[in-house]
C-alpha cells in the first residue's frame, strides 16, 4: 500500500468515472480541475488554465500539466500523462529524481489510425481537389484515382498506434510491413494479423522502394529527426504518398514541397509539422497534392479516446495505491 | 454457334486485351474506335466521338455508344455496355426490339465503394474544414470527430456495390444492415459476411432511425425516386451521415440542404446530384457539412474497373460465338 493524500484530476470526468477514482484511493482529497460531469470534453473549449498552487499540493496528478507549473516538486511521486507523448516531461528540471511518470500509450490508437487512414484514403481519390472544385461550384472531373486494395504500406513506428493503422490498411485489401526502430522477439500475435512482417530501421532502404504508402507514427527521437530527407523521398517510388502522424521532426519540410512539385510522390498528409502551430507564411501550407491537418489525430476529439485514458488513469490509480506497478511507465 | 461479322470496340484496350477479343470472334472484322494499346485511358482525355455509320455497321458493340447514334439499328444483335447503368438504352426506339443488352455490374464495386467510403471517413474526420483552413493558411482545430468503430451502417442497394461497400465497413469495425428492393432467397454467403442482415424496402422506416450512416446505391426507379425526401431524413438519427453513389433523383436536395443547415445530419457525400452536372448557381454546393463529387465514384477512375470491364466483355463475347448465355442481361 502506497499512501496518497492529494490527487489532482485534470483529466475531464463524469461523475460515474469521479467516482471510480475516489474508491480507487478512499483517503485521498481529490482536487478536479475540470467541473466534474459536465461535458466539458471539446477539444474546442479553452485550455484548461490551473493555479501552481493546486499543482505543488498533488502528491499524485492525473493528466498533464504544464511542465513549468510541476517545478521539480517535491511532494509529486507520480504523474499519470493523459497524453502518448511524454519528452517534455524528462526534459532535466521539470521533474523530481524520484518522480514516476506513465503515459497513456494505448489510448490513442484507433484515433490516430482512423484520422491517417481517412487522410490516406482522401488524397488517393482526390477529395482536396474536389473539395477545392466544389467552393468554386465548379463540375469538374480530377482523373485518375489510386486504391487501398493491393497497396503495399510501410509503417514506421510499428507499435500501438502503428499496428491500428496496419489492421485498417489490412482490412481493405493492402499489404502492410511493419519497421520499429528494435523488434523484440515475442512480438504480440496482432502483429502477424496485421502485417506480413516487422523489420527494424537499419532494414528500411530494401523496403521504401517498394512501398506505395509510407506512413510514419514515430515518435520524435536522435534516430528519427530528419529522416525524411531528399534521400529518403528520392528512394520512394514514384507516385506514393507519405502520411505522418508521429512527429513533425521527422521531415525535411523543403525535400518534401520539391518532391510533391515535381510530382514524384502523389500526395502527402501531415498530421504534425515543425514548428506547431505552421506559421501562416509558411510555403508548406500551398504544396501541391498534401494535405495539414493541426496535430488533431490524437488528443480527445474521438470520445472513445478520453474514455481510455481516463480508464488507464483509475487502473493505475488502484494499482498505485495497492503498491503494484504501473502500466506504461516511462520514468519509474 | 452465333454468327458475328462486324464488333465495334468502344472501350479501350491493350494490344493483348485485342488479341484475346479477336480470338474470342477470330472471323469477325473488329473496328476499334480508341487507339489499341495507347494509354488514352485516363478519363480527362475528351469523350470519343465516333461516326454514325461506323455504329449503323456493327452487329455487336462492347462499350457505350451515345443512345441517338445507334437509332434502333436493324443490325445490332448484342450491346455489351461498360457502364452499370443502362436506362438510357432501354428508353423505347433506342435499340431494335430484338437487340439484346448487357451490363458492367460487377466491375465497378471496388471503385464506387471505396470512393463512398473515403467520403464518408473525409466527413467523420472533417477534413473538408480542415481542408478550408489549410488554403487560408490556418491552424485552426475543428473539434469533435466520428468513427467508423462501432457504427451502425444502413446501406440501401445491397447488390455488387453496396456489398463492397458494407465489406469495407465491416472490415473496419462498423456493423453493417443492407436493404434491398426485393430480398431473394439464395443470396450469396459473403452477404452474411458483409451484412449482419439484409431486409426489403418495406422494413426501411424500423431500420432507418437507428442507423449512424445511411448510405445508397440504388438506381433510378419509380421506387426510388425522392425517396430521401424530408420525411426520410427526419426520420434519421440526430448526428447521422448520408452517403449517396446510386442516382442523384434518390434525394429532395432542398429537404437535405435543410437538414445540413439546421445540423440535424451531421454531414452528406453525394458524388451525384440533380441534375447532372450541378448548375454553378444551385445552392446545394454551398450547405455545410456536404462534399459533392462529380459522378467520378466509378467510370474508369480507377484502372482496374476498365480491366475488369475488358475482362467482362472478352469473356460475354467468347460465350455469344459459341451460342451460350450471357452474363449482366438486362435486357435479351
Amino acid at each position: 500500500m502506497r499512501e496518497v493524500n492529494n490527487v489532482l484530476v485534470k483529466i475531464p470526468v463524469t461523475e460515474e468515472e469521479a467516482e471510480a477514482l475516489r474508491a480507487a484511493a478512499p483517503d485521498a482529497v481529490f482536487d478536479f480541475a475540470a467541473p466534474v460531469g459536465e461535458t466539458c470534453r471539446l477539444p474546442k473549449t479553452p485550455k484548461l488554465e490551473i493555479a501552481a498552487d493546486r499543482v505543488a499540493k498533488a502528491d499524485v496528478i492525473l493528466g498533464n500539466v504544464a511542465p513549468s507549473l510541476i517545478a521539480a516538486s517535491p511532494r509529486l511521486q507520480w504523474i499519470q500523462l493523459g497524453s502518448a507523448g511524454y519528452e517534455a516531461y524528462l526534459t532535466p528540471g521539470v521533474l523530481a529524481p524520484s518522480t514516476i511518470v506513465t503515459n497513456g500509450t494505448g489510448a490513442y490508437g484507433p484515433a490516430v489510425a482512423e484520422h491517417s487512414f481517412a487522410m490516406l484514403l482522401s488524397l488517393m481519390k482526390r477529395l482536396p481537389a474536389y473539395r477545392d472544385n466544389q467552393r468554386a461550384h465548379a463540375w469538374l472531373d480530377e482523373g485518375m484515382v489510386s486504391t487501398m486494395a493491393g497497396a503495399r504500406v510501410l509503417v514506421l513506428g510499428a507499435g500501438d498506434i502503428g499496428l491500428c493503422f496496419a489492421h485498417l490498411c489490412t482490412a481493405v485489401g493492402s499489404m502492410c510491413v511493419g519497421v520499429r526502430r528494435h523488434v523484440p522477439s515475442n512480438l504480440s500475435p496482432k502483429y502477424a494479423q496485421a502485417f506480413e512482417r516487422v523489420v527494424s530501421l537499419e532494414e528500411l532502404a530494401q523496403e521504401l522502394p517498394q512501398a506505395d504508402v509510407v506512413a510514419s507514427f514515430l515518435p520524435s527521437s536522435a534516430e528519427t529527426r530528419g529522416l525524411v530527407d531528399a534521400g529518403f523521398l528520392g528512394s520512394m517510388k514514384t507516385g506514393a504518398y507519405l502520411v505522418n502522424a508521429g512527429r513533425g521532426d521527422l521531415i525535411d519540410q523543403a525535400a518534401l514541397r520539391a518532391a510533391l512539385q515535381e510530382g514524384r510522390l502523389a500526395g502527402a498528409a501531415l498530421d504534425v509539422t515543425t514548428p506547431e502551430p505552421l506559421p501562416a507564411n509558411d510555403p508548406l501550407w500551398d504544396a501541391p497534392n498534401l494535405i495539414i491537418t493541426p496535430h488533431v489525430a490524437g488528443f480527445w476529439h474521438l470520445h472513445s479516446t478520453l474514455e481510455s485514458v481516463v480508464a488507464l488513469a483509475t487502473e493505475n490509480l488502484n494499482r498505485y495505491v495497492r503498491g503494484e506497478s504501473l502500466k506504461n511507465v516511462v520514468r519509474g
